[in-house]
């Protein structure tokens, strides 16, 4: 357990960004489910997963928020794995259930044939919770070595990703519809830029970065917070925004 | 942090006021959503926004209302940003959410032709986000030289707000159907003239306010509530009467 000093408003900071990643989750949430309707039945199952990738998060940062909150005690906040400590480990909880589920949605609203997209999903999805999982004994590690090894263990499953994604994808995006290609290019990168934020993170402990330096901590949060709601909200737009130009793109009116 | 001293009569009536701004963004949200298909499915995108609008409001007035509530200890109510502070925070993280999608529901309810449209939105979303965060280093700073600096740059994006909307958006109320044009109309000032309840709070402590005293604060509280129900409630269901107006219009039958 780290106990890391926090003044007044470096504690009002972690605090307001964690509160405004929760009502980003909620509200994109009902943004997608009300917007079932506006696109193509195939196009629902993207839709709706991406309902749940943003509900998920919504529980895990009401949960990270109430802890956060309770385990602020005489002007420091313990960060650890016990009873009344700051739990980190929510957000590999959520990243396990949401990063396959990210990656089953890119595919879902490509509507491809079933084959091939049978054949990304039994990739995309092992392969990312692979990385989430190999990631966490590196991360409560306090060890540098440890570190090291889970870090490079998980490094392998997101190469193998990122090969699948601009490689194996890319043969796919030449039969979509104008604009859809181009649509994809950009949420693909979202979702690696964004994924560049959790390594960094995850390296600075190795780099010499004290556990316990209150900037830090600070900046973390907001660099998970941040990437988070890219990741699941503006991506989640997006995967809306691509089944709206498709659904159109198959006969379904403009302004529906 | 401040410390307010609140009689019992003072803290009743923020703690009310707190309470009804909540059911009010609440109770909006139910109507605004269970009207979806009371309206052409080309304004459904502008009437689930307001119903965000509002559901984001009444997660931060429910955060508010608790804090509130926590922070008042022996007679006194604490504002800061610290652990156990009134947190008036969450007015700004909900404002830099909420503004900018107030302002692209009168651009979604217009339905103007897709180029137009993206161009008011370009200009507007960041401008308004803009204004917001650029107000909140002043309100949080103690020294009057820092707050009028902020007020000034924060002034600016707000001027070309009001460019965009009385001149830029003018030039496309002609083609709106009749009625609509006026409603509108009405809508902007109510936006304007609510937000200029924003400034003048602002100002207070500028003026020589003190930032103890309790009447101030009452007032404050007051005056940022009905100002918040005026601009995303009235606001919203203006929005689903513009809406209900053009869906008539455009064939939809009356007492659909």
């Amino acid at each position: 357990m780290n106990s890391i000093m926090l003044s007044a408003d470096q504690f009002g900071i972690v605090y307001n960004v964690l509160s405004f990643g929760l009502v980003c989750m909620l509200a994109t949430t009902i943004y997608t489910l009300v917007s079932q309707s506006r696109v193509l039945p195939k196009y629902r199952t993207a839709l709706v997963m991406s309902s749940m990738v943003t509900f998920i998060a919504a529980y895990h940062y009401f949960r990270i928020f109430n802890s956060f909150e309770d385990s602020y005690v005489d002007g420091a906040v313990k960060v650890g794995t016990g009873a009344g400590d700051f739990n980190e480990g929510y957000r590999y909880v959520d990243w396990i259930l949401t990063v396959p589920l990210l990656l089953v949605e890119v595919v879902a609203v490509l509507s491809l044939a079933k084959a091939a997209a049978s054949s990304l999903i039994n990739r995309l999805v092992p392969a990312s919770a692979a990385m989430i999982a190999l990631g966490y004994p590196g991360e409560i590690s306090t060890d540098n070595n440890t570190k090291v090894l889970w870090g490079v263990l998980s490094t392998i499953p997101f190469l193998y990703i990122l090969y699948v994604l601009f490689v194996e994808l890319s043969k796919s995006l030449d039969r979509q519809p104008a604009g859809v290609a181009a649509t994809i290019g950009r949420l693909r990168l979202l979702l690696i830029a964004t994924w560049g934020v959790y390594p960094i993170s995850y390296l600075l402990p190795i780099l010499g970065q004290s556990a316990t330096d209150p900037g830090a901590f600070v900046n973390r949060q907001i660099g998970y917070t941040i990437a988070d709601v890219l990741a699941k909200c503006v991506f989640g737009l997006t995967i809306l925004k691509i089944a709206r130009m498709k659904s159109v793109a198959e006969g379904m009116k403009e302004d529906h």
